[in-house]
């Protein structure tokens, strides 16, 4: 498996209506801020925000299933919400190698997601357990 | 609005079966530890594990909807996954409040969860925008 500080990578996704009502069930976080377009409009975000946890479950997902990928073990992730992810937009997550300990086969890496105007919404690091096996 | 250090607030929560597979789908993490309960036998962990940030959720349910509630802003999350979360366990999202800036608006939380057996699962931090009028 690749180990090259540096190494990137990717995952996009738009989170629809239904994905945050979605979630929204699963965590009982039932803010209006995420479902009521009404309420949302009236704040100060002006739309509906997909909850900051699902948005950097996307972190997750690259981890667990691109890069390392499977037999991955997530120890720590630090997120930083710098502006808020609506409902509807496409984000871009991405992560960064920054870091790797032979020894304790653990990986350092930048989170971030962006959107489509190349804002960054989230930052932030992880550390990952790699695979004992390549994979 | 309670702002006095050391203010605790609690949810407590089962993810089933469905529930994880809900949020695979809705983050496209499809990491066979959550899903497939003859290879999480068969890993070190031997159970199917919910994903970290679907239980770091739990955090986001209580600072949006219980304390401080409607109007918290998320700014930080920081998590250490300790130890798995198994799928069908009873399990305890705690946050603490540890530093209130009143110029800022802005409390300082211990953010935790815990199973049945006491064990602490995740530990780490949160910083929270408080709602702006006292709800």
């Amino acid at each position: 498996m690749e180990r090259t500080i540096g190494h990137i990578a990717e995952f996009e996704k738009t989170f629809s209506p239904e994905d945050v009502a979605l979630f929204s069930s699963i965590s009982n976080d039932n803010n209006p801020i995420h479902l009521d377009a009404e309420y949302a409009e009236k704040s100060i975000f002006g739309r509906r925000v997909v909850h900051g946890l699902l948005v950097s479950s996307l972190f997750s997902k690259i981890f667990g299933t691109i890069y390392p990928g499977s037999g991955s073990i997530y120890l720590t992730q630090n997120v930083k919400f710098l502006k808020p992810a609506f409902v509807g937009e496409n984000l871009k997550a991405v992560i960064t190698l920054i870091e790797f300990d032979e020894i304790k086969n653990r990986g350092n890496f930048i989170t971030e997601v962006f959107n489509m105007s190349d804002q960054k919404l989230i930052t932030g690091e992880a550390i990952i357990l790699f695979p004992n096996v390549e994979i």
